[in-house]
């Protein structure tokens, strides 16, 4: 028989999941209430003002997808998106594709503007685009990991706006560590998920819908047989839009189960609400501000210490996330010692750190600072480390410049 | 601002979620590895050996989908059935109701065969259907909770290898609590959820896959954009179905992030993992024989205490889930009667009881005895104060015999 579940410590500082808050790891190791409990629905009702804190907005519909990062980007995509309706994705890495892929599983005509990797999407760009295609929607990663981007997109929700389109934002990896205003930069639908910023594992999708997108996915609802009252029939026969094609992502029905309705839907997942509601509390507990702050200070020190030690920052600094630096495996190692490099971290130190995806495949390491680990000791530690296994790698390294880079970025921070 | 979760105590014998085993929320509260780390892969090994221990099946592909219970179902049907396809349910309930919601959203070609609320489908009505509809798939609920009924599963396995249609079975509410074989019977697919017997929360769906539903949900598979590589150019040339509907739910892709090629697809959502685990370290410590016994004892002695209470028993007794029973709600209290029935239980003495959805509604309660509460002490508290609340409401009771009719069926159990 396997034994209890004992993981050795790990210091996850790769582009994530990360080290979770320990304050999460109490939340979920509460006891559950019933599905309809008072103190249940009243959880969710906290949970959806929590949320329109982090996500900088007023709208009602601000709650949690039950499902991985990637189960909220479906649920807004398969819900706004109907088959044959066109979309504009500005793709500037993976998660970009990512995007392409689930509309064009939507049923819907993807089209794209492509910047290379390391790069940010030039608003006119998108602009240009546009007004070409005429998309119903234009759905837009906020922080690419696989490139630790940040696309602007203050300037991408201004015309979105002008040229009344929807906007879909998925911040998974940047919320809480760059700043994200969703009904400032008037964003339609924003999804996310815990296992970055927020400190919290994978497993729970925060989404927030505006007023005018929850109109459009109400006028596709078609309430399961089951459950269906009179009411139900009535609005049949009003449904304008095509029925949602997933059950599980129909939020018209999920909207219908975090509202005053309770209609039943799925069974919440009790554990990762509670998860989920710690998150928000501990970054609304510091302020959104201050935790950006915090993140751009860590990840100042960790890109400061990297260069120092020698490793060349990849991508377009002037558009890095705060949260994550991507540097090039110094050449002499190649890929596979790229690996050896990250597997001795791994197995001696206790430290993770990432490589990337397609292109940047064994071409990067990713070094992420955020969340619980966007620390000073944990930036230290680090540094310290690779510095060691680099040199035991045959990387000639410069002796403590790395700490002491990232040391001068707090000491200045400090002054 | 809010503060730290701290909810009610409750003993929860509703239809589920149930309280969860103090094990499995130790198990939520370890702290997380990254995501390839060399104890996560070996922690996702480990947990598809135990599922396939707890679904009694040699299946390789036996793994969590991340979602609820309703995520797993999705990503069987829509895996399973192409558009077009036409699929039989046999419905019994809300839950068979569910099936041919979701598959008919798969654009599947839904037939049904339906008998009243309460009772079993005869196996000769589905193999009668299945030659006049020559479906791909049957699909089918085992135990639905909307009505207590077990579903016998050997014949409709036995009926479909017969007529080479695929099983599909979701069992996400008797696992545990009634015998389950998915090898023996010809289940082709099966899913679960952990919020039943398996004494965990609702957020992890485990699910088993035959060789044979494998190759065909493989010969669906596109990997998507950004990680695709030359191995699945070759494969698109050689894909025979078509591509699966939603990228979050395609099993040919989870497929692949569970086996030896961790193609990444999701963040694994290591926290439910570890409550799915800890879930089925449970289930075969105890063995699954055993784990039946128990809901089968404590479940005989709910039912005997509510009728000795003077509750009609509600539904066909002789296919009656062993993990929950219905009984008619007295008519001198009437719906509303008896939702103020099961407040007083909730406010005043902290247990849950359930009532149902459709016909159902305000006309039986639930009473469940699963997992954690499958105990003695859990079933003879809730008929004591079930005994005082309709007491309190008015509804003429005798005194003391719903407890000593329960403690009479412990007493026989242990002559």
């Amino acid at each position: 028989m396997t034994s209890e579940i004992a993981p050795p410590p790990r210091l996850l500082m790769g582009p994530g999941p990360i080290t979770c808050d320990p304050r999460v790891l109490r939340a979920m190791g509460t006891q559950l209430v019933g599905q309809y409990d008072p103190f249940m629905t009243a959880t969710m009702n906290e949970t959806m003002a929590l949320y329109r804190g982090v996500f900088a907005t007023a709208n009602e519909q601000t709650f949690v997808v039950d499902g991985t990062a990637r189960a909220g980007i479906e649920a807004a995509l398969v819900s706004l998106l109907e088959p044959g309706d066109r979309v504009l994705v500005p793709v500037f890495g993976r998660f970009g594709h990512l995007l392409t892929e689930i509309a064009s599983r939507c049923g819907a005509e993807v089209h794209t503007v492509e910047v290379p990797w390391g790069q940010a999407v030039p608003p006119e760009m998108v602009e240009e685009a546009i007004v070409r295609v005429r998309p119903k929607l234009v759905a837009c990663v906020q922080g690419d990991t696989s490139t630790t981007i940040c696309q602007p997109l203050d300037d991408i929700g201004r015309i979105c706006r002008e040229q009344g389109v929807l906007l879909y934002v998925d911040c998974t990896a940047s919320l809480g560590g760059n700043p994200f205003e969703t009904d400032a930069w008037g964003v339609s639908v924003v999804t996310a998920g815990l296992q970055k910023c927020l400190g919290g594992p994978s497993g729970a999708a925060p989404i927030s819908v505006s007023d005018e997108a929850a109109a459009l996915i109400r006028s596709r609802k078609r309430v399961e047989a089951g459950i269906r009252d009179a009411r139900d029939d009535d609005e049949d026969d009003v449904r304008t839009g095509s029925v949602i094609a997933s059950n599980y992502f129909d939020l018209a029905m999920v909207m219908d189960y975090w509202g005053p309705r309770r209609l039943n839907h799925h069974t919440e997942a009790t554990s990762m609400l509670y998860a989920a509601r710690e998150c928000a509390r501990l970054l609304l507990e510091e302020g959104v501000e201050n935790v950006v702050a915090r993140h751009r200070l860590h990840g100042d020190a960790m890109a400061a210490g990297l260069a120092a030690t020698g490793l060349a920052l990849f991508g377009d600094q002037t558009h890095k996330m705060t949260n994550v630096v991507a540097v090039e495996i110094p050449e002499r190692l190649g890929a596979a010692g790229g690996d050896a490099v990250r597997t001795r971290l791994l197995e001696d130190y206790g430290i993770e750190i990432g490589t990337s995806f397609g292109p940047l495949h064994g071409r990067v390491w990713r070094v992420g600072t955020m969340g619980y680990n966007a620390r000073k000791d944990a930036v230290l530690v680090t540094l310290a480390a690779l510095e060691q296994a680099l040199r035991t790698a045959g990387v000639p390294v410069p002796s403590g410049e790395g700490t002491a880079a990232a040391l001068a970025v707090y000491a200045r921070a400090a002054a």
